[in-house]
């Protein structure tokens, strides 16, 4: 005999599906959703029946937009400069750069960054799109607004090699010391990179 | 201007809603739901539209039911002793005790503990329908399985108050040092009442 309602176990099962989410913590959003008025399970259940529908890949940056737009707003605003394209892996990146508000470019988004041990190749990225854009919009400057990973060096090293021969000025976010963060307690490789990025003062 | 797609940031704002999920976390959780096949968001979505309508509370016991029965099966279920009932907080505590699968009584299920703090008077909780199974089943024992807390203690006392004039065994779950624990580690009440638990060997 099964000790909780049925669609109780179903509740918890599905929220444990999500990213992170164990037994126990899946038990508290379902009790959570059954204890509270009714309207609050229904929003998440709202929210989550129409997300898949009412939004699309911009077909130009590879940004998330709503699926009633053709291009991303990020890209279509004419006071933003097409000629710098700030080049990101995920889409919530944009949103990352967009919070600090002083970037007046466009995004491109790979969809991920190179790596061989998950089998994410070159060929699987928004490169060939970007490749696109720099001669269509005649871009000066690609930043490359990559992680600080070994997925996001390589990736940043193929994009690279692509435009040698185009006439780009080529940046990449830079590493050093985050802000607050002790010197004693900084690791190895920062360090390092804080080190050799030293500038004037 | 929104960065993100109205849908996206609906789907963030509802999982904001869950107990302990803050900003990050509820992105994480929808762009999950974004990214990944469409059935997942759906089967969370589906699950929390019929969780008010499919479940109930028991009359007798307060434990939580799937709605087309009448009674909880863990009280109807004739193996089970009627005479012995576990008095617990929380629908969920049924689970942690079932899951054990010693305990072979029946359970009736307060809605909470007394505390005056947060506003839980007494008559806020299911204490009068516990009086009136202890006539009914002829109730011999009741084994008090709140938290080892001020409110858990409290609780205790006014059940003890309210069936002291009655011919039944009240008993609580033991306090003691949890299995697995080092001693030097125990915090100063466990201890204490570790100490004044103990059993002969």
């Amino acid at each position: 005999m099964s000790i909780l309602p049925k669609a109780l176990e179903k509740t918890i099962d599905a929220f444990g599906s999500l990213p992170g989410v164990g037994p126990r913590t899946a038990e508290r959003y379902a009790y959570w959703a059954l204890k509270n008025n009714k309207k609050y399970a229904l929003t998440i259940a709202d929210a989550l029946e129409s997300i898949h529908d009412s939004i699309k890949v911009c077909p130009k940056t590879f940004a998330l937009i709503d699926s009633n737009l053709e291009i991303s707003p990020l890209y279509t605003d004419t006071s933003r400069d097409k000629t710098i394209v700030a080049v990101v892996a995920e889409p919530f990146d944009i949103v990352a750069l967009e919070k600090i508000g002083v970037f007046h470019g466009t995004y491109h988004v790979l969809g991920g960054l190179i790596s061989p041990i998950d089998g994410i190749s070159p060929e699987a990225l928004h490169i060939p799109e970007l490749l696109k854009r720099i001669d269509e919009d005649s871009v000066k400057e690609i930043i490359l607004a990559t992680n600080a990973s070994v997925e996001g060096e390589t990736t940043a090293m193929y994009i690279q090699q692509q435009i040698e021969n185009k006439d780009i000025t080529l940046t990449r976010l830079a590493r050093g010391l985050p802000i607050g963060v002790d010197l004693e307690y900084a690791d190895h490789i920062t360090l390092q990179r804080a080190l050799e990025g030293r500038t004037n003062v």
